[in-house]
């Protein structure tokens, strides 16, 4: 528990690699998370070589973590594996759709979540890279991945060079329904989102950006729609090429 | 790392509530897993009325776990808060498309994993319930989801009523690729699958089945192309109805 409550994004990690050992004794706890039917329908790229972390850097935009952190994992949704089986066993498999590529994201996901859980009970620190859906075109020529394969997130993993505070959250009410979903009214998103509004670095953060509201960094500079909607056409022709759709 | 090792799916639940304190608790740890820019586009619908829950169970075809478990958490992907403070905060929200989707179901499965961790970590069990993704669109209508808003998953939460061994996995080796991905050869799939193939209640599964190998299982009973492909089909349509599409 204590651990979850802890929880930073880590950018900066020491020159120090992770033994072969311990990392296989995280990605061990991550393979106990819950899969679909039990079919493991994931992969995880544990990349080390600095070449081939060197390659993937520009599909998450040159963050500085992809090379400096000592180990790079690439989650995937993988049903690859699992067709490759059923073709060796007289099975025909039917997963080349879309609800198929769904539940072997979930797959991938819980095992990456539980991977973080179990790297940081471990002392070690991650960062998620939301840049693996916008460019998974670009890592799956870089890390060779064959049709039936889709990366879904990566994490950097390595030993803390920093140890930055907690970020903020909303009120545990602003994300929490009870019995069904209570839409939110004009009133309630002033306060759910007023603490998250005053704090100093947001107000920064606004000024920075030379904006009106903390809203407009999010739709005008972080998260645009142009942008979404390019990732957006990129993305679902990879789940075609990849034979999902 | 002992809660991630000993994770099993409970599936029976002592007649015994949660206490507010404790799923408040576990949902506030739950809150604490990363979240692309700290915007939190998700929401967990904490179902605990009876006849809500009973309204649920068709939806995941009428599995026990719905009704007997006290909590029913249900994990959406959640654009409709966001939206609206972007709405009421002179911000143009450009989140109506499958990227945006995909960020807030990442979103939503990592708190659903730090959930289940922070569940169990407090001696409670859960189990996932895959259906949320095949009947989405009739949560959707129970749970009264506004668009914007989809669910993604599910875990059923209560106090252990059973103590199930733990289920096999894979060897590691077989999801994890060193670098880049290494492709399978006959041989390996053979290898990996082995121990799998030659475990006593698997051997049971496929006589149960009146099938010739375990895959057949999957392919002709459990998860069949022919029901892949409705489902896949409904879960793009509730993604259209949603605004995501």
């Amino acid at each position: 528990m204590n651990t979850l409550l802890q929880h930073r994004s880590i950018r900066k990690y020491q020159n120090k690699p992770i033994t072969k050992e311990l990392i296989n004794r995280v990605l061990e706890a991550g393979t106990r998370a819950s899969t679909t039917g039990n079919m493991q329908v994931y992969s995880i790229i544990n990349t080390t070589d600095s070449e081939i972390k060197k390659a993937l850097a520009p599909a998450h935009f040159n963050q500085p973590m992809v090379t400096q952190a000592p180990n790079i994992l690439t989650f995937c949704a993988d049903f690859n594996r699992f067709n490759k089986w059923c073709n060796q066993r007289k099975a025909e498999p039917g997963y080349d759709n879309f609800l198929s590529f769904i539940t072997a994201a979930i797959d991938a996901l819980l095992v990456a979540q539980n991977v973080t859980i179990a790297a940081e009970s471990e002392g070690l620190g991650i960062c998620y890279l939301g840049t693996t859906t916008y460019n998974a075109k670009e890592i799956i020529e870089t890390l060779k991945l064959p049709k039936g394969v889709v990366p879904i997130t990566t994490i950097t993993v390595g030993w803390p060079d920093e140890s930055p505070g907690l970020t903020d959250r909303l009120p545990l009410g602003a994300v929490v329904h009870n019995n069904t979903y209570c839409d939110y009214t004009p009133e309630m998103i002033d306060k759910l989102y007023k603490e998250k509004e005053s704090l100093a670095e947001n107000i920064q953060f606004i000024k920075e950006n030379n904006k009106k509201t903390l809203a407009q960094v999010f739709t005008d500079v972080r998260y645009k729609k142009a942008d979404n909607e390019f990732f957006s056409e990129k993305f679902l022709n990879v789940l075609k090429e990849q034979g999902f759709l």
